[in-house]
This record gives structure tokens, sequence and C-alpha cells, in this order.
């Protein structure tokens, strides 16, 4: 896509990818490389109006296969209008969620959507990120994160414990598919302890392209 | 899709779709029958919502693929939410264009997407109209009188005769295509005429079932 390296956080709610992806675009920057800090669902004036669209409101008032192209709708313009100019741009972006998390809350949570997930994935996005950090971590320690947090947007983490677990397990089952776009950390600790590590990871393997 | 009947309009610009779908909800109505009259895109509260993201606002906002996604998302809402219950509750149902449209506007005009909204199509919508009304003009007729009109979504009447002339074309070979679901009448005519012979094909046909 360009010169730069595209770059995502993924994992349950409240296991730190917010908090991780700041931290990564922080000491990145401080290096002196030219990072771009986003995330999904949203990422760009249009996808962000995509997105008030599809998490406010009534739960129920999309279908799981509405919501599954809505996202889809989001992630293209997201794709399109910021992070492929700044990868040509030889910037690093950093997105916290891309279709993973698309493949685990539209593809295992909601009906039986994981074909069409693929293949919708496959004819209008195509793309993947060059390195995925899975920030892991128990569910009920997820969770306990998240609950604590206040917003609207509580859709998605008012799933529940069971949800959770299996969202963890295709996570990880994802990531040893794909073992070399994945890097799997362990995100029960300490939140500088699981940020020395991100950045470690990240550093060498920007070096190492 | 259950007792009832799904029927819809198509052609280009100003071609009188609205016209002669209103027309016949009413000759329909007034023999007796439920009808549900609605239009795309839009037509239940979600996808109306869709389009007006989609419709409103700088014409460039949306790439093709995006604006692809926004319009199979719209029509996936107005399938389950309006057309679905209606049919399965008995009743006609006459939309103001379908999934055709899409195959002119954006397979046909807007970059090279015919493959994608074909396989977008199997892919999350499905379905087709049982009965398809192609309400045929010289594009220069149509511009003539969609210009006449006025209003703010007018992104797709400004795309000019060329374009037209393009879509009337794919709608034809369409129709050729699939004879059994199109019903190609002749628009340039006067208003009660195109009536009558729609309603005289739709009597016909709902006899016949
Ligand atoms: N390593 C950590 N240990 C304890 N709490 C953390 C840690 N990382 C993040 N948090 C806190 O947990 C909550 C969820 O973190 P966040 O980064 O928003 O997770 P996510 O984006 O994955 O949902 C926040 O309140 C955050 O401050
Ligand atoms: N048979 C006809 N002859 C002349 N004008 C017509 C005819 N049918 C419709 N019109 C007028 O042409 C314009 C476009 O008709 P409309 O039904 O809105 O077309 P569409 O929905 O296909 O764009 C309207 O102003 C309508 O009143
Ligand atoms: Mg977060
Ligand atoms: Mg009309």
């Amino acid at each position: 896509m360009g010169n730069g390296a595209f770059l995502s956080f993924e994992g349950i709610d409240g296991s730190g990818k917010s908090t991780q992806a700041r931290l990564l675009a922080a000491a990145l920057r401080a290096t002196g490389r030219a990072v771009t800090l986003t995330r999904e669902p949203g990422g760009s004036p249009g996808a962000e109006e995509i997105r008030r669209l599809v998490l406010e409101g009534d739960p129920d008032r999309w279908s799981p296969e509405t919501e599954l192209l809505l996202f889809t709708a989001a992630r293209r313009d997201h794709l399109e209008k910021t992070i492929r100019p700044a990868v040509a741009r030889g910037e690093v972006v950093i997105t916290d969620r891309f279709a993973d998390s698309t493949r685990m809350y539209q593809g295992l949570t909601r009906g039986n959507l994981a074909a069409a997930v693929d293949q919708l994935h496959t004819l209008m996005i195509g793309v993947e990120p060059d390195l995925t950090f899975l920030i892991d971590i128990p569910p009920e320690a997820g969770l306990a994160r998240a609950t604590a947090r206040a917003g609207k947007e509580m859709r998605f983490e008012d799933m529940g414990l069971e949800v959770q677990r299996r969202v963890r397990d295709g996570f990880l089952a994802l990531a040893a598919q794909a073992p070399a776009r994945f890097r799997v950390i362990d995100g029960n600790r300490p939140e500088a302890e699981v940020a020395a590590e991100v950045q470690a990871v990240a550093t060498g393997w920007l070096a190492g392209r």
C-alpha cells in the first residue's frame, strides 16, 4: 500500500487496545516517526457518520446482516480516506480495531455470518494490516475493566461474559491461523509492562522490513 | 416470500416510475387489494436514514464502492422491515426502484462495478421482484421531465444525457435477459394511457398466479 506500515490492535472489550494504541503512537512519534492513530468503526468523517448510525439507538434496530454491510461501508471509507493516504505518505498507521473485530463480533456472535463476513471482506476490502497486536486477557478481567467505564455506546459491552469468552477464543484461533501477521501480547499485566513489550515488538518489526 | 406479490418499477430518471407506481397502487386498492407502496433508496425507517447519508451533501463524499455498500445496507433493511412482512401478510408490494437500479447506477455508471454489484446482491439480498415494469422512454424526454422538477436530491439527475442513454440501454438489456420477470412499457405516452397498460398487465399477472 506504499512506504508506510499498517498496524492494528485487536482484543476483547477492556483488553487495553485503545490504551496500547495510544501509547505505541506516542512512543513512535517520540522517535521521530510520523504516525496516524485511528479507530474503527469510524476513523474518517464519513465512517464516523456511519458509526453513529450503527452504534446509537435501539440495539435491535439493525439485523446482523445490515449491521455487517454498514460496518463494511464504514471500513471502505476509512481505508480510502484515512489509511491508504497515510501509508502512501510513509506514515505508520495504528488502528484500534479493523476487520478481525468484524470477523468476531459480526461473524461469530450475531447469527452465523462468518462465511458472509469473509466473502464481503474479500469483495469490498481486500487488505489486512501488516502487523496485528492481539491484546489477550481473560474475559473476566476485560469485563471488569469495561464495566468501570461509562458511555452510551455500550452495545457490545452488554453482551456478557460468555460472548466475550467466545470472542477471545476466536481471536486466538485467528492468530494461530495467521502467525506471520499476529503478535499475541499478554494484556493482563500493568499498562507500562504491556506497552514496553508492544513497543519492542513494533520497533523490531519496523526495523526488520 | 409468502402469499402476496412483490412488484417493482424501473426506468431512467423522469420515465414516470413514481407516477405509475402510485397510480397502480391506487387502482389495485380500488379493487380491494391491500397494497404497500414503497421506494428505494429508503422504504423503511433505517433505510431512509441511510438514504439521507448517501444522497445529501457533496456528491463525491463516497466512493462508488462505499456508496454501493450503503445502498445494499439500505436494501437489506427495506427488505427485512417493509417488503417481506407485507408480502407475508398477503399484500401486493409495489416498489419504486429496487436492485435493478443499483445494477445500472452503481454497476454501470460509476466505475466498473457490475461484477461486484452482482456478487454483493447474491451474498446479501438474494431475491428479485416477482414482476418488474420497465418504463421505457427516450433519454431526451426523461431528462426534460426530470429537469422540470426541483429538489436537493439531484445527484443522479445531474449525470447528463450520455449516462441516461447507457442506463436506458442497460435496462433494456436486463429485461431481454429476464423476460419472465420484466414487462417493458412504452412510457412516452400520456400518463393515463401508460397507466391503463400497466394496470391491465398487473391485473392479468395477479389473476394468473
Ligand atoms: N494493563 C492494564 N491494567 C489495568 N487496567 C488497564 C490496563 N490497560 C487498560 N486499562 C484500563 O482498562 C480500561 C479498558 O482499557 P481500554 O484501553 O479502553 O481497552 P479496550 O480499548 O480494549 O476496550 C480503561 O479504563 C483502561 O484505563
Ligand atoms: N406519461 C407522462 N407524460 C408526461 N409527463 C409525465 C408522464 N409521467 C410522468 N410525468 C411527469 O414527469 C415527471 C417525472 O415523472 P416521475 O413519475 O417522477 O418519474 P420518475 O419517478 O421515473 O423519475 C413528473 O413531473 C411527472 O409529473
Ligand atoms: Mg477501546
Ligand atoms: Mg421517481
